[in-house]
C-alpha cells in the first residue's frame, strides 16, 4: 500500500501529491511552517492525512527551538500552532478532531517534565496516525457486505491511501473488496485538481485493480444506462443530521445517484464527525484561486484575463446518502437519531 | 460577431476551432474529403454548423471532377457524399435535415441541365446557410421575456456563432439578452473537449460580456447557492416527445436545474427536430477515443495505459425540460401533442 504519511527514524514523511501521476516524491517536513506550506500548496490533502499530520505539527512545534521554558509557555505553542493550522482548511473536521487530541494530551500530562511531556506529544501524534490505519481496516471489515459480485462502483475525488494513514475510506474499501471479488470501478477525474485522474488512478494501479475513467460529467448518462450501481465517496466534514462536506461535484452526483436509485455510499472514521453540527447548512464552503480551475499543466485551459469561480467543496444533504461506513459501525437514516445513539455511546 | 462557416467567392470557408480559444484560424475547405477531415478531427462541431457544411459538401461533390455525365449518375454522387457525411456523426441530426433537403432540391430540379442543376445545388446549399442565420435570429426575438434583469444563465457547451451560421441557438439568445439587459453568465468548462473554456469563452469575449467559467461539477452547487437561476443550452437532436440527445452533461445538469426548480430552455431551430422520432430513448449515443479525455494540450492528464469510457453525447428526458425555443415559437409541455400541432402546421 502507498503511505501518504510516515513517521520513520524521528522523521516525518509525506507525499508531495502535487508531483503524481509522474513521479512519486517523498519529501521530509521538518517546522511547521513546511508542513504549513504542504497543507497551502496541496502536497498533502484529504481530511484524515490533513488530522494525521496537524497532529505531528504539534509536536513539530514544541521541539522547535526556543524551546519553551514551562508548560504555560508549552501550552501558548500548542495553541498558537493550532491556531495557524486550523485557518488553512477549516472545512476538514478532521485537523479540528486531531489538534483537540493533542491539547487534550498536553492538558492531561501537564505534571509531566517539559522534555518527557515532548516525548508524550510525540507518542500521541503517532498514536493518531495509528489510530487512522486501525480506522481504515476497520471501515473495509464493517463494509464488505456492501460491494457485491459483479458491482460497478463508482468513487469520486481521492479517498484511500494518499488521503489518509493506513488505506483510507472509499477507495480502501473498493481496493479490499476488488481483491476478494469481481467487480469494476470507475472514477470520474474530479476537477479541478484531478484527484481522480492523478491520485485515485495511481492507488488503483499500484493495487493492480483495472479501472475506467471517465469525465465528471458523464456519470449521470452511465448511471442511466445501468453502467454504474454504487456510489463509494469520502468526506470532508459529516454533520449530525448526516449531512456531508465533500469535494466540489459530490453533491451534483449524489444528487443523480439518488434519481437513479443507485446507492451512495460514505465513508470516513469518526473522527470526521462533527458532533457540534447539527446540519450541514452552516459550513462554509472554501473557494480556492481560480488558477487551479484556469491553468492545467501551467498552461491556460481559456481565454486571457477569464474569470472563474472554483468552489473546493459543497454540500450533499442526507437524503442521498444511503449510508455512512465509519468505524464504529455503518449508520443508515433516521441519521440525527442513529448517530447520536452511535455518539452517546462511545 | 464570429463567422463560423462563409461562403465567399465561390469558397468555402470555415474557422478551425481545434485551434480555439489560442488562435482564430479560417481555413477553406475544397473538397469532400476535406469536409469530412474538419468533422472527423471537430474542426467544425454543432449540429447546424454541421448541417450548414454537410449541404456544402454536397455541391463540392458534384462540382469535382470527374463530373457525372447524366442526372443519374449526378444522383448516384449526392447519394453517395450523403451516405459518407451521415456516418461521421449519426446523432447530429441536422446533417440529416440538410442533406434530405439537398437530395429532396436535386430531385426537384431532374430535368435541367446538368451546369444549371449544379448551380442550382450550390444555391440550394446558401439558402440552408441563410435559412439558419434567419433562425437564429427569430430564436432571439421568440425568447426574448425568457431572460430577465438580474439573471444569472448558465450555459453548457456551446450553442453559438461558432456552432451555427448566424448566431446560433442558447448562447445567441444568451448575448443577445445581455445587450439589452443586466444578466450574469456562468459557464461551466465542459469536458472533455472544453468547448466552454474554449469556444463559449471566445464568443462571450468578442461580444464584450463578462461571465465566469466553472468546473462542470460545480453547477449543482452553484444552484443550491441560488446563484444560478436560468439554465440555456443547445441540442443535437429532438424527439417528438422533448427528449433531447446533446453534448455530454446536458443530462446531470438538467437534473440538478429541476431539482432545484431552475428553469431548463433548450434552443435549436426546426431543423433539429426529428419528426420520425418518437422518444429520445432509441438514440444511439457515440462514444469517441479516449485519448480526447484521456490528453490535454497533448499531455496525459493520468498514468500511461490508463483506460477510460468517453461518452460524447447523453439524453436528457423531456421531463426536466421546461420550454423548447426554436424559430417557430416556444414549445412546453405536453411536448408530444405541441410538437405534433406545430409540425403538422408547418
Amino acid at each position: 500500500m502507498l503511505k501518504a504519511v510516515e513517521w520513520k527514524q524521528k522523521k516525518l514523511f509525506v507525499i508531495d501529491q502535487t508531483k503524481l501521476p509522474g513521479s512519486m516524491l517523498k519529501i521530509q517536513l521538518r517546522t511547521v511552517a513546511q508542513v504549513m506550506d504542504a497543507i497551502q500548496q496541496r502536497k498533502v490533502r484529504g481530511s484524515s492525512l490533513l488530522g494525521s499530520i496537524a497532529a505531528f505539527a504539534v509536536y513539530l512545534a514544541v521541539k522547535q527551538t526556543p524551546l519553551a521554558k514551562n508548560f504555560e509557555d508549552l501550552l501558548k505553542d500548542v495553541e498558537k500552532v493550532s491556531t495557524r493550522i486550523l485557518k488553512l482548511q477549516p472545512i476538514s473536521m478532521d485537523i479540528e478532531w486531531a489538534l483537540a487530541g493533542m491539547k487534550h494530551c498536553v492538558l492531561n500530562h501537564r505534571d509531566y517534565k517539559l522534555s518527557t511531556l515532548r516525548d508524550i506529544i510525540l507518542r500521541e501524534a503517532v498514536n493518531i496516525l495509528k489510530a487512522y490505519e486501525a480506522a481504515g481496516k476497520t471501515m473495509v471489515e464493517n463494509s464488505l457486505e456492501l460491494i457485491r459480485d459483479g458491482d460497478c462502483v463508482l468513487t469520486y475525488g481521492n479517498a484511500g491511501a494518499l488521503s489518509a494513514p493506513g488505506s483510507g475510506s472509499a477507495l480502501g474499501i473498493i481496493i479490499q473488496a476488488a481483491a476478494k471479488k469481481n467487480i469494476s470501478v470507475i472514477v470520474p477525474e474530479t476537477r479541478p485538481l484531478m484527484e481522480g485522474a492523478r491520485l485515485t488512478a495511481v492507488e488503483l494501479k499500484h493495487a493492480k485493480i483495472p479501472f475506467q475513467l471517465i469525465a465528471d460529467n458523464a456519470s449521470a448518462s452511465l448511471m442511466k444506462e445501468g453502467i454504474i450501481n454504487i456510489v463509494m465517496i469520502g468526506a470532508r466534514r459529516i454533520a449530525m443530521n448526516g449531512d456531508i462536506a465533500a469535494t466540489i461535484g459530490t453533491y451534483g452526483l449524489a444528487m443523480q445517484a439518488y434519481q437513479h436509485r443507485i446507492p451512495v455510499y460514505v465513508a470516513a472514521p469518526a473522527s470526521t464527525f462533527d458532533c457540534a453540527l447539527i446540519s450541514g447548512e452552516s459550513i462554509a464552503m472554501e473557494k480556492r484561486k481560480t488558477d487551479e480551475l484556469l491553468k492545467w499543466n501551467n498552461k491556460p485551459i481559456s481565454i486571457p484575463g477569464v474569470k472563474a469561480l472554483n468552489p473546493a467543496f459543497d454540500l450533499t444533504p442526507h437524503k442521498y446518502i444511503s449510508a455512512l461506513i465509519t468505524d464504529l459501525g455503518i449508520i443508515r437514516a433516521p441519521y440525527d437519531q442513529n448517530l447520536k445513539n452511535l455518539f452517546l455511546n462511545h
